[in-house]
């Protein structure tokens, strides 16, 4: 292919990004922005020989397109379709999978480091986000890769822009960088000289004394071994394919700034770059979201319930302060930034730093509701460990998108999370059954002396419209009885409640007495009412929207076989492995824990 | 008191901790190291109002002794004494609690942020080391102050040795700042035009503009938004307190980067550092280390068992690489350091980083042995999970230090690894009872695509000298008969299988027919054993070195209560609370697991 012909097939994988996520959801701004990047790479680079790793990976639809999957591109983040992001299982082109931030560097510099080893000339490619790299360990990977010294190519695609708004110094760096005039004129002049008399022994000692003068001690990046090139126009096409011909035979760990537009080339998508990261269906021709109307007699989303209830608390407590790594938007923090900003921080993709960021400020008598993703939380594991719990300090950690998330898939389900943090002492850990719910465990989690308080809810719409009811404190570790009844005692956690109620509801007529407890606390359990079950019933079944290994259930059959109680216990839940992307519904009837699946859980414990 | 009784002071700390150490055994050479800088602080700063955070902690020992705790400091990190790091249960003058690396920064800025807040003029320390430093966490925590811009200073303590030595660009790059004459000299000079004409805003803003022009760019954490101060003799008492009274007036985010010696003051412990990082007892006037001569017949350390092995793997496999971060000494990788250097990484203090570079070497088709301690490995949770799990890449993780640890206390047990890579799909979780186990592990564990496989082990030793038998493949989830009985099974994981041992040997006579299985894996267990005990017994004891929540009895009796056994079921392990420090024993015992507390439960158990 000739280069204009590139341009030309840019312009054809827009189009079909744009008209193939216009009717099936998806990351279209960030995959917009890097068209050009992802041509040029598999223009220049002899992909899947060379190793191109995408981090986080949603931003990788060009190159799912052109490498063999544009037939599939359809059936994106569906059900038994291609996965939203990089998946080594996928695709021999997707060298590494993708869904974290920050990752990147540290998983390319084992490949660059694994190919020097092996004897290879290969090249390995990180793509990495300006907002990923606020992330501790894409520092890691490039201290480790500066002193390692391996081929590395390290490119920064700097839109200044992660979900929300990108924040931090770092951030701030790279602006000045990229639009200093003396800087990068200088920068360039080292770079033609650099283009045209490379393999000249005495220009290269002389591009050295420059740059030891100079440059070096100029860049961050070049002060961690890296050689920096930039900041350069990531939608030039010639010229990135021009910088990357060159950058094959530059020796080491070298860094290359681009600047991008995220949702380049389609208006509505660059003019509001937050909405647009995943905008859910659209017109294409239009550029109008597709949003459904929110009915006011429709519940509300858990997110927004957190987002209003922690401004109400707020306002009575002026202790209580919100924190986010990077999500604002998705947790509904945003909400309390508007009115309330000097008590927010958004700290960037950090989320050990937030978790640790929010000790010091309990140290000081704060309240901070520190807001994370349930899978994203795995980041900041040692942290809420080390730094808040053993010191028993008084945290309200909200982990948001508990549970399966749907289309995200295996890397963003917040499956683990009741199992990871069980096992820490000091920690409580609670979750809703609905609005009202989460809204009273916000409201007793922000009472004097609560510890470390862990509030874990799912991803979308709960079940009440009516939940902004009074405040009423929930005593720890007592559960709700739901409904009582003999035959079965069924144990719920959190909002799959909702889906125990659904179950017994469709089994009416079959004459089974089924008992449904919605137990609000994982830990402490209440002790009180599971004697009475041990007691009482001879069936238990313990649902849970999270990993049947070490979890909720896990809890239940601990405090049985502890106290000798011999009732024949069901789990259910995720079971022990990574599941895959698809609806909620999809993915909660594959998990059988949908209500059809509980309804047939509990007519076979009946039948023995 | 005067500068010169300050001089006198510090002679005299040095002294009373080199003595105090050389009969209780701490960590030394990096509490010599900071002697005037803790001096300096406390004498400049309003300490406990201002607040000091050291990073890791383990060199707070003088500003243990001139906060109060000179008396107590016999007991430094004894059972019932003070504890070897700063613990803010203990004093109002240590501000955040230490242990591990790269916190410092994160809870400092918090605290900086609430004071802001609050309205107090506070002042917030963090002093950090060079190799904390490499640790993403704290770069997240500059880039978020450096954003912020909230009144701290961050103390870049410089003695360019971890534990083992540094390693990382980072490094590099601040002895090449620190060492730059025509570097330092600008800055000097910069220096006292800050000293003399502070409050002058003509210099003020001449300073400003060289600053912009020079120093700005020159300098990784001025692009980070900090002022950076140094390199400074960080042994120089006049020097530091004349700096820190300055500082004091500066506002915003500060860095001063000071040059210490690890050891200072005390010869051989300046001469060999990493030996003297924690030397154990030794003569305080002949400086000689009192180590009990390895007596052959006695078993090795488990640390050393794993040392050798991987050498002799390695030799036959070439896929094999070891991976540490800064702990080369403490697991013995150094031993393959030093035969086959090419083949092992030391990546610094950087857990997450050691496993997803570690994926990516997997990827390439070699086969990493990462070896972290099991609390560090708490660092590294979202890596195990989202980079090697969720791909099942082969790699192998050691973790050391499993279980309780002793002196180091609560921030060091290992005591919830088992709980929380138990609910990670894929894995594979062994802990071998003795020497021979452990190395048919590692053997086990390189075989082909055995997919991600821990292997678990206690600090110290082991159980029998002539442990290097040929290797054998042990089937994967395969427990071992120790001895066979009738009335009570005891389910062990691990080297604590041996106190279950001289449990039962110690009752004797009594008439109890005990069996006792080594398990081997926590998962996959060994389910055709479970079966068989469910069927066979009444009475189930587990014993485990980690927390009873969620962790291997839990394991068992999720199968117990999944499959309809009704056993009594005994937990025996780690409580759920915080155990602080001690000798290893002395937590055993404290905890009810050691042979004793053992023998105790199987005479409770069968009397009923």
């Amino acid at each position: 292919m000739k280069i204009d012909e590139l341009v030309e097939l840019c312009s054809e994988i827009r189009e079909f990004l744009i008209d193939k996520c216009s009717q099936n959801p998806g990351h279209v701004g960030s995959s917009l922005g890097v068209v050009e990047l992802t041509v040029a790479l598999h223009y220049v680079f002899d992909t899947p020989y060379d190793k191109l790793v995408w981090d986080v990976g949603h931003q990788a639809y060009a190159h799912k397109v052109i490498t063999g999957r544009r037939d599939k591109f359809a059936t994106n983040r569906k059900y038994g379709g291609i996965s939203g992001f990089p998946k080594m299982s996928e695709s021999e082109y997707d060298a590494f999978g993708g869904g974290h931030a920050s990752v990147s560097i540290s998983a390319a510099l084992g490949m660059a480091v694994a190919a020097k080893m092996n004897g290879e000339d290969r090249n390995v490619i990180a793509v990495i986000g300006d907002g990923s790299m606020t992330g501790g360990l894409a520092f890691e990977g490039l201290n480790n890769a500066g002193y390692l010294k391996p081929n590395i190519l390290v490119i920064l695609n700097d839109n200044n822009i992660a979900i929300d708004k990108s924040v931090g110094a770092m951030g701030r760096y790279l602006l000045k960088i990229s639009t200093s005039r003396s800087y990068n004129k200088l920068k360039n002049n080292i770079w033609n000289l650099l283009g045209q008399n490379y393999f000249r022994n005495i220009l290269q000692k002389f591009f050295h004394s420059i740059k030891l003068i100079i440059f070096h001690r100029n860049n961050m990046f070049e002060a961690l071994g890296f050689r920096y090139f930039g900041a350069f126009d990531g939608h030039d096409l010639h010229l990135l394919i021009k910088t990357f011909e060159k950058m094959k035979f530059v020796n080491g760990p070298k860094l290359l700034h681009i600047i991008t537009q995220k949702g380049k080339g389609f208006k509505p998508a660059e003019e509001n770059q937050i909405d647009w990261h995943a905008p859910g269906k659209f017109n294409k021709n239009t550029g109008e979201r597709i949003i459904k109307k929110q009915d006011k007699s429709q519940p509300l989303r858990y997110q927004d319930v957190f987002g209003k209830t922690i401004i109400e608390l707020a306002h009575n407590n002026k202790k209580i302060i919100g924190i986010t790594p990077a999500m604002p938007t998705g947790c509904s923090l945003n909400l309390m930034m508007t009115e309330m900003p000097e008590r927010c921080f958004d700290v960037g993709i950090a989320e050990g730093h937030a978790v640790t960021f929010s000790a010091g400020l309990a140290t000081m008598g704060l309240l901070p509701f520190c807001n994370i993703y349930s899978s994203f939380m795995q980041r900041a594991y040692d942290n809420i460990i080390h730094d808040v719990a053993i010191q028993n300090l008084n945290v309200v950690f909200c982990l948001d998108r508990g549970g399966l998330v749907g289309e995200d898939g295996s890397t963003h389900h917040g499956v683990y999370d009741l199992a990871y943090l069980r096992c820490i002492p000091n920690m409580i850990i609670a979750s809703p059954m609905n609005e009202v719910e989460l809204r009273n465990m916000m409201f007793t989690a922000q009472l004097p002396n609560k510890g470390c308080f862990a509030i874990r809810y799912p991803k979308g719409g709960g079940v009440i419209p009516d939940w902004q009811l009074p405040f009423q404190e929930i005593p720890i570790a007592k559960a709700r009885t739901i409904r009582t009844g003999v035959d079965i005692a069924i144990l719920s956690i959190g909002h799959v409640g909702n889906n125990v109620e659904q179950a017994i509801d469709m089994l009416e007529g079959e004459n089974i007495s089924v008992a449904h407890y919605d137990m609000r606390f994982v830990k402490p359990i209440d002790e009180e009412l599971l004697h009475f079950i041990g007691k009482n019933f001879k069936h238990v079944i313990t649902v849970e929207n999270g990993t049947i290994v070490g979890g909720f259930g896990s809890a239940v059959s601990e405090f049985f076989a502890r106290h000798n109680y011999t009732l024949k216990h069901k789990f259910m839940g995720v079971p022990d492995r990574f599941i895959l992307h698809g609806s909620i519904a999809e993915l909660q009837a594959e998990c059988g824990f949908d209500a059809k699946g509980i309804a047939n859980a509990i007519i076979s414990t009946k039948n023995g």
